[in-house]
């Protein structure tokens, strides 16, 4: 099969030649922070950094005169393709510098870190240089950046993206009347994404964290990401203020970005009465009760204090994984095992579209579960009409559809990856830990790969799989999956 | 909530009263069965008779004058209550006569049986009289026969089932074009049921099997129960003949039973273009070569009766999983944990609609992924319009909105009562292989709930919810969990 000469390479080169000078950017700061500690390895980060600005700039310069237009197969293609490059060029200065030896392991490091995953195969997190765990952050960072921007502002003009549909005053599924905001969304959308970032490091600051620590945690919190710069995650801080701040920003990442635009709007009433909103608020306190619940013992007089442990704990547990942030004060290994069945769920569930969080998202679930609600309805009085409405509005129904699709193949993909992590040799409750963990981007599986665990002693093969797994999930699967049909590469 | 005054009582009655005069008639069965080993466990076989005849009289008696009329909530009420009454009744031998001392236990087992699932309590199976375990594995074969009947020739009056309407030449969803055919219909499965039940008596009684073990066996493989009379199940009996046989006979009766009929008509083409059929064996064979990959030992040269052996087992245990019935010549549990995995996806799938298989069913599966693919599809030409197709003709788009339906409803429950297994105190492996095996009627599970193990230690609460799940799965979901909402009971 040959490749289709239709795609706009020139186009395409220039996109990745624009992103590689992006990441050229990020790499220098790196080895600004390298400068600031005094450390070797800002060379690494040098070197890095002048490769990936000789090959952004052939990559510009190869796309003069491109013209700006795109198609739905090109878009994927370079959605796709971005997290690669950006893992290929960002693996570099890990393996170059011994930091993680093997090319394997650093770019599992590396997309699990694009993907805002925050899955490790370090055993000795303490051991890397201050530049070094920074850029790990920082990955988070960007790759979190990447996808609110890709999903609020870039997707829905390739008609690709749900989540957009769905926003109250959203311009609408239609090319035109979205394209030209596509610059003014985008902007928002960072600073909101800024805010956020500097608000959180400066109330960590302030909790006692340095200002190291504080942004490398903010980093991973905002773009639902879960790098720590320690070995024992946050559980490091014993502080309950610190632990809090992370807690609540976890879950504010986990919200709709639009609707953070609404409430500086003052258009509150759009917030409050936002089904997803609601809905994941209400999954993610009933299950921090469930687990609370489990946490107390009965046996004894049960003090304010325990309460409050017990609380915390599944607070922020709970928000870290169903967040899809990863982040772990406490080993639910440890747990009831009926937690971990728990945790499983809020892990395939995830947060809200248009958030960074991964996973199916609790939009999509809110409209199967009324589907299927309504199906039973129909069984009763099959001549009814029951259309599904979100926000008080008709769902239409191609994007039922899709949305029915899509959960049908994240589950598919599940019960097929579990298959192949086993095959490859992992065992079941660590197969099946992580490739749900993997899949939906959060950071710790079950048992070994559990979250007092890490993912370096499964075999290479699984770590590949894996990487892929945290592709597919990150980019909702649609956009990778359909770069394996013939028809896209047949004219 | 009071209960909608308009159900047609008597009618409901008369149904109940005639049903348990079957089992009245069942039950003398056993009884016979009694006197031909002069067991004393005759006796209550008898009482249990005398209640269920005096039960299935008063029944008909208060359903005189009954108009002939059901709606579809009566048919729901009907069809769910009549395998909870049979239950009942059923354990009543097991129970007074102290073969299963708990009540708990009892239900269980006798559940197991009439939905076909064939998960058991039973620490000793040996140790029961001829007559109980007759009766035991005669609890499947009119529990097969039962869903058979529903499924194929009573639930399509109702509009409830998809089997019919894809079977070629069905009659079509219409209620006036099927109704009168229903006696005969029935009639026509009830022979097929019989012939394949008598000639695998024949066939295993010529392998060496004894007549009793020979019906016993054949009740439990064309209902894909699984009962067997031996602890060790099928891997009793050492003889590569009789394992072939019983495994032959799983596959067969896996198969859409309509596919019989239009093969007794020599209607052979339509047998062979199904497209359930063919994507039913592609997946069973498929999962065969792969556990017999897996069970060779590829450092030793590899000699015939290895390689028979490894097959054997592959396809044996394999089928027995796919089609749900449950019976084991090896304990897979000391098989490679992939091979969990796959078999785990194999009770998920299920075999054909309109066979007594339970679980999802292939045709289901066959639908959703081409559903699936046609959305990916649809990404790259949004406007094109890709229908799904079954059997080359087109697949209303009511049908498959109730299958995408019912597998999330399906996989919902998995997740769903995979947590309610785990909170009532059941370990991560058992939970997880303990719902699904009994959801999809299968028996076996992982752990001390998998094929060497049983049910007997899981707490009382996990073997009441058990039971509620095989229910569930053998009345494919709706019909049960209809009556939990609301407008079921309203006016």
């Amino acid at each position: 099969m040959s490749i289709n000469k239709d795609f706009n390479y020139r186009l395409i080169f220039r996109f990745f030649g624009v992103l590689l000078l992006v990441e050229t950017f990020a790499l220098l700061s790196a080895a600004l922070v390298a400068l600031l500690y005094k450390e070797y390895d800002g060379y690494y980060f040098l070197i890095t950094a002048g490769i990936s600005f000789l090959m952004g700039i052939a990559g510009v310069l190869a796309g003069r005169g491109a013209i700006p237009m795109l198609d739905r197969r090109e878009g994927s293609l370079i959605v796709t393709f971005i997290w690669i490059v950006f893992s290929l060029f960002g693996l570099l200065p890990f393996w170059i510098s011994g930091s993680i030896p093997s090319f394997t392991d650093a770019f599992f490091e590396t997309i699990s870190g694009f993907t805002t995953t925050g899955a490790s195969i370090l055993n000795n997190i303490e051991e890397l240089s201050h530049s070094m765990l920074f850029w790990r952050s920082l990955t988070h960072w960007i790759g979190g950046l990447g996808i609110i921007v890709i999903s609020l502002a870039l997707l829905p003009v390739f008609g690709v993206s749900g989540a957009q549909l769905f926003a109250a005053e959203s311009a609408g599924p239609t090319k035109d009347k979205i394209h030209p905001k596509i610059n003014e969304t985008a902007k928002r959308l960072f600073l909101i994404y800024i805010i956020l970032t500097i608000s959180e490091s400066i109330l960590l600051r302030l909790g006692g964290m340095s200002w190291f620590d504080a942004i490398c945690h903010s980093f991973g919190t905002v773009a639902t990401g879960g790098f720590s710069t320690k070995q024992a995650s946050v559980g490091y801080w014993e502080s309950p203020y610190i632990q809090y701040i992370i807690a609540i920003f976890m879950l504010l990442a986990g919200v709709n970005f639009s609707l953070y635009y609404f409430g500086f709007k003052n258009k509150f009433r759009k917030v409050f009465q936002d089904e997803e909103l609601k809905y994941y608020l209400i999954t993610l306190f009933s299950f921090t009760l469930i687990v609370m619940v489990s946490l107390c013992d009965f046996s004894t007089p049960i003090s304010f204090e325990h309460l409050e442990k017990a609380w915390r704990d599944a607070f922020f547990n709970v928000t870290a994984v169903m967040t899809t942030t990863g982040f772990a004060t406490a080993d639910y290994m440890y747990w009831k095992t009926f937690t971990w069945v728990l945790l499983l769920i809020a892990m395939i569930i995830g947060a809200s579209a248009g958030s960074t969080s991964g996973a199916i998202k609790m939009i999509r679930i809110v409209i199967v579960v009324k589907y299927c609600y309504y199906e039973l309805k129909k069984l009763l009085h099959p001549s009814a009409v029951v259309p599904v409405r979100y926000n008080g509005r008709l769902v239409n129904e191609d994007v039922i559809t899709k949305i029915l699709a899509f959960v049908m193949l994240y589950l598919i993909t599940i019960a097929f990856g579990i298959f192949i992590l086993a095959l490859s040799g992992m065992p079941f409750q660590e197969s099946i830990g992580g490739l749900i963990t993997c899949l939906g981007g959060v950071g710790p599986g079950l048992g070994t790969v559990g979250p007092a665990g890490n993912f370096s002693a499964i075999p290479d093969f699984s770590k590949w799989f894996l990487s892929f797994m945290m592709l597919l999930g990150r980019l909702e699967l649609f956009t990778v999956l359909v770069l394996f049909t013939p028809a896209f590469w047949r004219k």
